[in-house]
């Protein structure tokens, strides 16, 4: 691990401190260059703008940029350390966006003091971007700082931890069922944490079929239900009326665990307790609310997913976020909104469930995937993700009426 | 011109809209490398800068990062057109930067209702970047927004407009003024235009030697003098205790005509007014305040700059802002101060004296480049400034105690 720290550290410094870099697109080199790019040739554009807003779209980078924007209030599982320390992780989804969909991604981090100002400050430089990627702010602000910023914003706004997580982990979790026969209509889920994560993944859930009272949420009081008194209002939503408090109490005859939480937090005896075929997410990063050989040693009808790569059934926000803003930015949706986010969960989905080329098995390491209980889900380095993620959801913006333009021509096709 | 116009649209438009792009820096391929580049390795840098703050500097590009920021109230010569139509000027911005002095560069178009709130946006994203450039914004407001941001910022704060323009002048001037055997002390001066360029660049001739009772600075209604009660803040400093009325009264005897203002302001017959061996900067863009053929028709004695290339002594910022950036950068200054200003303004005067290499010539599409009336100022393609220059504001800001680190080394030598 002291070697993997090292090797972590002087990736980040070399070839040059970070991980991205700006570079120009055009001719640069003669002054004739420089004319057209700058003084006088770059009034032409200017001009078009402003009697035509739209041509920011035709004469600048805007339509293929999204900005990741961070405060750094909840960073990966570390806390609370702010801004500064959040610059690689905001670095590195800009480097993601790069190297999954080719869009133009750079970091901003954000000093504050109220919920407020960070909401301003976004809101006032939204117009910079094509899409705005919300990462690693902390429950339950964030909350309120999506909704106010989707509002005030008329390029879309996605909070990562919050939806990414969510379709990946509802893409995940309905084909683990069908894999165990069950129908998310009818499945008991018990979802471990409360903050941003679990409460969109819950949501979204929801939105696909799970249903509200069949969830228990457990904080680090135990189950959120409805004789609480300290629950603030996102948690609210999912206050049970019911009489179990405990871990123990709510997995009995569970059909869903779903773990966001923290590491070790599921005993084998737990599992012992669910209903039979269960589906476990196990997704605290790195290490699981119950580690995948013990899952599997208590009982043998489980299928388990958890946050790691090396384990089968990773579930990793990469399979969603480059691709649902791929999608948006090619019609120019004013929103991500639901028809979108599930459009993506289907699209995960299905696309589990055809046969894999050699050059995607070769990629991910694998000598065979097969849609079952250890391939519920695409592996990261699939690389047809992108065309049909982000056909899907561009599909779904132009139906839901959020699309600013038509599908480009035979798009991803 | 239609055909220039055209050129311009396609070149912003082609091969991808807009002129930047944001680029991997490090290895991205494989699952190994992402799991550097994200998701776990990651946490070792934000570990270390949550710890040690200063490695921000060593793990992420922030040291090389200058972001352009604009409202665009004040866009090129064409006015206050908003941020979208400013945002084709801020990539060439960025795009400049990079050309010049390898900073990486993008473009941030704030939209606001109050100043205030134009600041608090800046400051508040303002550590995410290594430095920050203002452009397009205008006057009087981009006065208070500069003071309060360099306030509020731990990184450099720049308004090129005022101070890029200034130091360019300054370096031409007095370049200029020694080749007429004048000394900048004794020198009456006509600013014509009362805007963020023209007074920083008075500004800036005053710490060069200028006497501010020397000057006199022209508005849309006349001489800014001290009888006048409306007159803001920033034109009050400016204010002459004179009779003088009009142009025609301020330069007659006049050493220096700046013009900073509008096509066409100053008359062959105005000209003839100004002392012996004057020296006119007719900086109005595309237009100058005086055509050089039409000065020199007037008077052979007259040293002629415009901000035109295809003329000699091109007033260009290009000259200064990349590589004041790439000084003050290398050194992690806290601010770009006067003394890092000066010795801009020195390094490049200097330059102008030195035999000019075979390649410059070439790049500039020049047979021959000697020091005196046709050449008081750098070409923009001058490979050489970068090191003269960022090696000169880079000792200067240790020098005046804002520099944060030591000059690296064998730093431009």
């Amino acid at each position: 691990m002291a070697d993997l720290r090292q090797q972590a550290l002087d990736y980040h410094a070399a070839p040059t401190p970070g991980k991205i870099s700006v570079e120009i697109t055009t001719p640069a080199e003669t002054s004739k260059d420089l004319s057209l790019a700058y003084s006088p040739g770059v009034a032409e554009p200017v001009r078009e703008i402003a009697e035509n807003p739209d041509d920011v779209y035709k004469y600048t980078g805007k339509g293929n940029t999204v900005a990741v924007i961070s405060n750094g209030t909840a960073i990966l599982g570390l806390g609370n350390l702010g801004p500064m320390a959040s610059k690689p992780v905001m670095e590195g989804k800009a480097l993601l966006f790069k190297r999954f969909a080719d869009i133009n991604s750079f970091d901003i981090e954000v000093t504050h003091n109220t919920v407020e100002e960070f909401i301003s400050t976004v809101a006032n430089i939204a117009d910079s971007f094509g899409g705005i990627n919300l990462e690693d702010i902390k429950a339950p602000e964030c909350f309120q700082i999506e909704k106010a910023l989707i509002e005030r914003c008329k390029v879309p706004v996605f909070h990562d931890d919050q939806h990414g997580t969510a379709i990946v982990t509802a893409a995940g979790m309905i084909n683990a069922l069908e894999i165990q026969g069950k129908n998310i209509k009818h499945a008991n889920i018990v979802c471990m944490g409360a903050g941003a994560a679990a409460i969109a993944c819950m949501e979204l859930l929801i939105k696909c079929g799970a249903q509200r009272e069949k969830i228990y949420m457990l904080d680090r009081k135990g189950v959120v239900h409805t004789r609480r008194d300290d629950l603030n209002e996102y948690k609210k939503l999912f206050a049970n009326n019911t009489d179990k408090r405990t871990l123990e109490e709510a997995i009995d005859g569970a059909d869903v665990f779903v773990g966001v939480s923290g590491p070790n937090l599921l005993s084998a005896e737990q599992l012992k307790l669910m209903a039979p075929n269960p589906v476990v997410f196990a997704c605290s990063n790195p290490d699981p609310e119950i580690k995948p050989e013990l899952a599997k040693a208590a009982r043998d009808d489980v299928i388990i997913a958890t946050g790691r790569s090396d384990y089968p059934n990773q579930v990793n926000n990469v399979l969603c976020f480059p691709f649902i803003f791929r999608g948006a930015l090619d019609v120019r949706a004013t929103k991500i909104n639901d028809e979108m986010k599930i459009a993506a969960v289907n699209a995960i989905r299905e696309l589990t469930k055809e046969p894999v080329p050699e050059e995607v098995l070769l990629a991910s390491g694998e000598t065979s995937l097969i849609f079952g209980k250890e391939y519920i889900i695409p592996k990261p380095m699939d690389s047809r993700l992108c065309a049909r993620v982000a056909r899907a959801v561009a599909l779904a913006a132009i139906e839901s009426g959020v699309a600013q333009i038509e599908l480009p021509e035979n798009y991803f096709i």
